[in-house]
């Protein structure tokens, strides 16, 4: 049997998703949760790996064997860690694979005083952003476009074109802008690079058309700083049916 | 000269607002930060008073002296406390007296797995609430009413009633219910116990009859337990003009 897990963590002490040497990671925690309970190792495959700092709402997971409860999970799991669902699935089901695309937030805090309660989850930019800007370089996004300004030069992806199917700014509070993005797949720190170069031409440096250029292939160095971690999370996973 | 700051918090790590020895309060914190400006000991008001957990997102102080820009006193205050706003204000305005309301946000995850990104900012209840008994609760709070059996017995306390102007759940997003309620003022723990008792009336101990009659001065035995902090937040506070 083969099973789905809906996973939400705080990514803000995990060295991110995969498991590294003497780092603290999700994966660790969660296969460590699964084999208390099931008393054997359980590889699991993850949707999106997220990189250190970053969290996620709606991870997707899977894993060959059976379903446990999520309270039973969660009460082995620690607080920052915890699984909302858990399906029995189709033996084969692959949480990576069989994903149609990853949605991911950023978030942004736009305004002169930086916040408390939202340091943690929010990017705070204290130069005011041009909202018009955002939303014509988030409206170049849409589409099948070529991505290697938006992810490091030493890298392990050998395809770089990526489907995106919606890519929006919103304000859902005074001076707090996320960044929805929806996409097949998304190469590492693609999301980062996207939000500080947009950053960088919502402060007025290069324009919208610079920005679309972008997305033919130019080189990394043509692009803007990776914005932090912190301020990203992976929202959802979506699946046929 | 008078000013009036419009304050943030994160209260996690914080013994409350008012100063205790030895122990890390809100108020230490920012008189500190002012002091260090001011270069002399600058006392200021509160608006109200919060015990340790609870946060604030629109805390209001006063003290007398000049208003000093927020950017700078946030260079100075720890990453838990923020000022929003510095304004003049008349002589002799006073952010305590001269506040005609206060306005709180009671946060409940109901639902059965917790949530890490909330644990801080939500009391998490895995059994089920029922909707129309808490949204029966809060009507009969709006009012003047005696709040004797919502504050420990054991009190500094000398009146009792408080008028409610608004009180009403909210379900901003599934499984994520908000109480919100303006009085003219609180007492100590108030808003928890309220909360506490609400959630007992919400899981069919006690009706929301038995819920009014407790706002007749009935003694603190006869309400319910005391809500966690963590849930709780000072939304915003309330002036003429």
């Amino acid at each position: 049997m083969t099973t789905k897990l809906l996973l939400e963590y705080d990514g803000t002490d995990f060295a991110g998703w995969a498991r590294q040497p003497e780092r603290r990671t999700v994966q660790d925690e969660l296969e460590a949760a699964i084999a208390t309970i099931l008393r054997e190792p359980v590889p699991v495959t993850v949707a999106g790996r997220t990189d250190a700092g970053v969290h996620a709402w709606g991870q997707v997971v899977s894993y060959d064997g059976e379903a446990l409860d999520p309270l039973r999970l969660n009460g082995v799991l620690p607080p920052d860690v915890a699984v909302l669902e858990s399906t029995p699935m189709q033996p084969g089901f692959d949480a990576r694979r069989d994903a149609r695309s990853r949605t991911y937030c950023y978030r942004v805090l736009n305004r002169r005083a930086r916040s408390p309660r939202l340091r943690g989850t929010a990017w705070w930019v204290n130069r005011q952003l041009d909202r018009a800007a955002l939303d014509a370089c988030a409206a170049a996004l849409v589409g099948t476009h070529d991505f290697t300004a938006f992810t490091p030069t030493q890298t392990e992806h050998v395809r770089f074109e990526r489907d995106v199917f919606v890519a929006q700014w919103r304000e859902p509070a005074e001076g707090l802008l996320e960044f929805w993005i929806t996409a097949d797949t998304f190469m590492r720190h693609m999301n980062r690079v996207l939000v500080g170069t947009m950053a960088d031409v919502a402060h007025g440096l290069g324009t919208p058309e610079d920005f679309a250029f972008l997305l033919t292939g130019r080189p990394r160095s043509e692009a803007g700083a990776t914005a932090p971690p912190h301020g990203l999370a992976l929202a959802s996973v979506a699946y046929d049916g």
